[in-house]
């Protein structure tokens, strides 16, 4: 059994860093906040006797010997970065709940046959920098290092740039950690384990993810004195664009989501029809058929806006990362951890993207998720329970253990 | 006859201050490019030996004696500052128009019996500061000075300090110019003169203004694992509201227009439902009935898309300008003008917002207009031909001759 004080204490005590009036994290990538938690994080690691290299992309590595070193380690962790509107668990507890599994298995003086590894992979959230899971995706050789430390914040910031400005360039290649699998604790960010009273979400699927930049291309003209039928408004366009969306996503479903969370008008004023807009789309679905046809719609529905308000739409697709189906093996291992404590569980698809969906297509991965307050997440007021962390914790550390050896 | 390359020469220098890459003009009320179009505007003034003031509102106050001082001055003039994608045209002509009538007035050596006054007026725009017509609303006692001088632009820098900064919060009270009556020369920025071919637009009437402030609060939630029903999307609301604008203002037409010209989300991510967003409304009408029925279904279907998408939406009514109709004895003088001096014109209904509308309230006022190409006004590509500023300021010299007395 893990500590739950220490962890929670762990995940208060880390959330002043970057802490909200509201009770949240505002922590985004690469920036002195996160600066100020990964220095937290690397000094706990080190106390707990962990060998800690960081990588090229900023990925802290914390390595726990084995008595086999022959064997690859076992990985587990998340990341620390934050939403701007960002909760206190949201890969928080992922990550240190890693590092409780440690310190556990120091206490207890358990040795295991395979090294373990505690990772925090920098820029998970994708909200400074795209795409999200942008250092594992990398890991794994979805992009190379150069194309990622090339990303630019919406300032102009390169990855790079941001990486030099806290001391965060690792020494250590992207790479440079071999693992052989990877377990990834974190909260649930629905509502369906809460709905039905189960205590361990037992992560066997996640959905795809579809991301777009946009560019609308109206005309600007005076407020008063263009009439209605004349306009070609860049407003009037995106509106159409975000609830034909959300009428596609509607279609699809339930199986599908898609959300626009970003749109800027350029050189806005009250009295000028508003010519020019960059925003972003994002489309899930755990179906790749559902993802191809939540493509097209949304190309075709695109077209025939455009057409009509005679204004102009660029799409780009700059992400694309089809479902996820997790390894049967770990997956079996992590309902058994779950059984063998006592949890009371469930199969359960993720609706959001996680750094174990992209290690997962190089090695065996699996996931265990616990309840979080009305499945709130990217949002200052998401909440979990302090029995609920340990209890994700505790099936982390069984199957760490079962996988390890001990 | 005014000397048509004079004028076009002053409209092209001072075309630099602000000058954009695509041609226009982005000069802000208050900002440091104001403050050099002012300067050069003031030696301008005194140059043409004009005894010039600045009030406290910063509108600038050029005087030209006439034989009988006892009599009240004939106001001319406009507004230099520009939209942030303005034109080299929108106020400028009616303020160098009226630079331009002083000049000719002097160089053939003609007097007048009533004096006139050429006036710059503060912040006519409505981008960085609103009310638009700020200056001259308070000028005709629709605001006091020190509510204006409170007004805050988006950064918190207020109207009091943007004059400060730029050094022209002038020594003289708020009204202590007295005028006679108004008149102004602009460009139309509507596409009725180009289109049936006639050089003036006598203005008889101008649109009435409604300007809100609204705030939708809806929820920061998960993009990916948050499902479509139970969304609280501030962005899909506003999107809802964008197009009920749009079609209350098509019911109401041809007379009614309704723009949505700034929204900005807070705290923006692409993984994240939008929960925040402020936004304003900009309705106009020429008929006070039509204004009220604009009001009244906007709160309507604003409060039916709130409750349906159960999200917050606030709407503060910050500005309600009436319908304009200027005074007929100067309707028709300006008719008699450009019918004199041969020009074809058309009585019209101003779609924008002036400050003649404003001096209308308390004295006699009336405008001239001018075509301008495609109708396009608020945009950098704005323009009008050489020939046709000079007939418009022909016509206002006329007109103030025929007012003053020779
Ligand atoms: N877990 C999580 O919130 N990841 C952020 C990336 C995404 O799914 O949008
Ligand atoms: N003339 C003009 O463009 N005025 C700006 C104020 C408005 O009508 O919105």
């Amino acid at each position: 059994q893990i500590d739950s004080a220490r962890l929670w204490g762990s995940i208060h005590e880390t959330a002043q860093f970057g802490g909200t009036a509201k009770g949240g994290v505002r922590r985004l990538t690469l920036s002195s906040e996160d600066k100020q938690v990964r220095d937290w994080f690397r000094k706990a690691c080190e106390d707990a006797g962990l060998d800690v290299h960081t990588d090229a992309l900023g990925s802290q590595f914390g390595l726990r010997k084995g008595r086999d070193m022959t064997k690859l380690p076992v990985g587990i962790g998340s990341h620390l970065d934050t939403q701007p509107t960002g909760g206190k668990y949201d890969g928080i507890l992922g990550t240190l709940g890693a590092l409780e599994v440690i310190r556990t298995l120091n206490d207890a003086g358990i040795e295991t046959e395979a090294p373990i590894c505690v990772v925090n992979w920098t820029n998970e959230e994708g909200s400074r920098f795209a795409p999200a899971m942008m250092a594992s995706a990398a890991y794994v050789g979805d992009f190379t290092t150069d194309d990622i430390l090339s990303r630019k914040d919406i300032d102009g910031t390169s990855v790079s740039q941001a990486l030099d400005s806290i001391g965060y360039r690792g020494d250590k290649p992207v790479g440079f950690q071999k693992l052989g699998c990877f377990v990834e604790l974190h909260i649930e960010q629905g509502p369906i384990l809460e709905a039905e009273g189960k205590t361990i979400g037992v992560v066997d699927s996640g959905q795809g993810v579809l991301w777009y930049d946009g560019k609308i291309s109206g005309f600007e003209s005076h407020a008063g004195s263009t009439p209605m039928p004349l306009r070609r408004d860049a407003l009037a366009t995106l509106s159409e664009i975000v609830l034909a969306m959300e009428a596609i996503a509607k279609k699809h479903g339930p199986k599908a989501v898609g959300t626009i969370g970003e749109a800027v008008i350029a050189n806005p004023s009250r009295n000028v029809i508003p010519g020019e807009i960059a925003f972003t789309m994002d489309c899930r679905s755990a179906d790749g058929a559902i993802m191809d046809a939540l493509d097209r719609d949304l190309r075709a529905a695109i077209a025939e806006i455009a057409a009509r308000r005679k204004v102009e739409v660029k799409i780009d697709l700059v992400w694309r990362k089809p479902p996820t189906h997790f390894d049967p093996k770990l997956i079996a291992a992590v309902e058994n951890a779950a059984k063998t404590l006592g949890y009371s569980s469930r199969r359960i698809t993720s609706g959001a993207g996680h750094d174990a969906c992209n290690l997962n297509t190089v090695m065996p991965a699996a996931m265990v998720f616990v309840p979080c307050k009305d499945g709130i997440s990217h949002n200052e007021l998401e909440d979990a329970t302090q029995p609920d962390c340990a209890a994700g914790t505790n099936v982390l550390m069984h199957t760490v253990l079962a996988i390890a050896g001990v």
